[in-house]
């Protein structure tokens, strides 16, 4: 399984200060590239909330990739928190200290600047062709930075490494209302657990159907025989369109 | 204190089926009302991540608003979820099965639209003014449902259950980098470790300044003496601008 979670961390998130534009993002790119998502989490620059998020994502996902909290301030708690979440030590990358230092072109590196070089210990780092900073990865964790531009230039980098898991998907637009569509529904759910059903009521009146139904599973077949089971236990002429 | 944690339940939106609307208008409007959200976690109807979910909300909140998942269908999940997280059990509430019988204008009550009435025992019911349904309430768990529409309405009559914490922000425009801010700014907030300092770095190169320094409280006291204090430390003409 190559599920992931995702850690959301910044208090300007949460206080309405910026928008947050990584989320949907990352949400958008794993389906694209055939991943599953099992949760997303945002949480304040704050070690212990960062830990506990981090501890819950690893026990429901194969690979977590966070945002944010990366930089040279205070505020920026990501290493650290990711660190103690890991069990490991935080330690100066000297990798990360050759780049810093080209970067600064033969100048002194500023103490807060170096921050920026520490990782958890035994941290690999992911080079990008184009961009300065690599991609910090230590014990599945990819730890991306905030900046949406720079978020999904890393992202690019990241998605390879976590294996796709294609999935067929198949909708019913079904004209009947949910209270209707519910006991036919769960019985074929039960009866094909490892079948994904999602059931999406639409409230506008000119939709032309009132349900949209999805219908998923890694394989082609599972998903045409439960397709075939749902339209013989639902009644004739209730579906309005199929895509 | 009157902290919020958000659940947004839902396959539907980890898969980017739809993008999630209720996320960001709930954040927008805690903000507004002076409520401060701890986390939002997205996660799937799933009992057990519903559950582990909400355990870690109210740790880390005095209020908990979730989103979706309390329809009629096999993957509306969330009543359950919520009563084992409380320890409660599931009940049918008989004012909620009194709404359903006058919505159905007299007609039988399906049994699947009749799940609309459960909830954990000891639930109250917020009434709506306009609405069909009102808002269900437990042990400060509001449990709102996706419908964008609904969520919206029904979160105007949660706000006023949840108390407000007005905060008092300063902004401070500074043309430092953040390398060279980093050191002051963390010796600043080492003294005044409740005030919350805020620290955005921008990139584009004709913005006027570079980092913009957020300056949080609850008292504005607090706020013009750490903004006096960040005043006194930094270096002459590095301010651009003050909001």
């Amino acid at each position: 399984m190559s599920a992931c979670a995702a850690l959301i961390i910044g208090n300007e998130v949460l206080s309405a200060k910026i928008v947050d534009q990584n989320g949907p993002h990352l949400i958008a790119r794993l389906r694209e590239h055939g991943a599953t998502l099992t949760t997303l989490q945002v949480v304040p620059d704050d070690v212990d909330a960062i830990v506990e998020a981090l501890t819950l994502a690893r026990k429901r996902a194969r690979f977590v990739i966070t945002s944010g909290g990366v930089g040279p301030t205070h505020d920026d708690v990501t290493v650290r928190a990711v660190a103690l979440a890991l069990g490991r030590r935080v330690v100066r990358l000297p990798e990360m200290v050759d780049i810093l230092q080209r970067a600064h072109a033969g100048e002194q590196v500023p103490d807060a600047a170096l921050r920026m070089a520490e990782a958890p210990e035994g941290s690999e780092l992911i080079a990008m062709g184009d961009t300065r900073f690599p991609v910090l990865l230590c014990d599945r964790v990819f730890l991306l930075p905030g900046v949406p531009q720079y978020f999904r230039a890393q992202l690019e980098a990241v998605l390879p490494r976590i294996p796709p898991e294609p999935v067929t998907l198949q909708v019913l637009f079904v004209d009947l209302g949910e209270p209707e569509l519910a006991p036919i529904l769960d019985r074929v759910a039960l009866a094909l657990p490892h079948v994904a059903f999602g059931s999406y009521p639409v409230f506008e009146k000119d939709a032309g159907y009132r349900v949209k139904l999805t219908v998923e599973h890694r394989l082609v077949a599972e998903v045409s025989a439960a397709v075939g089971r749902l339209l013989a236990e639902l009644p004739g002429g209730s579906i309005v369109r199929r895509g």
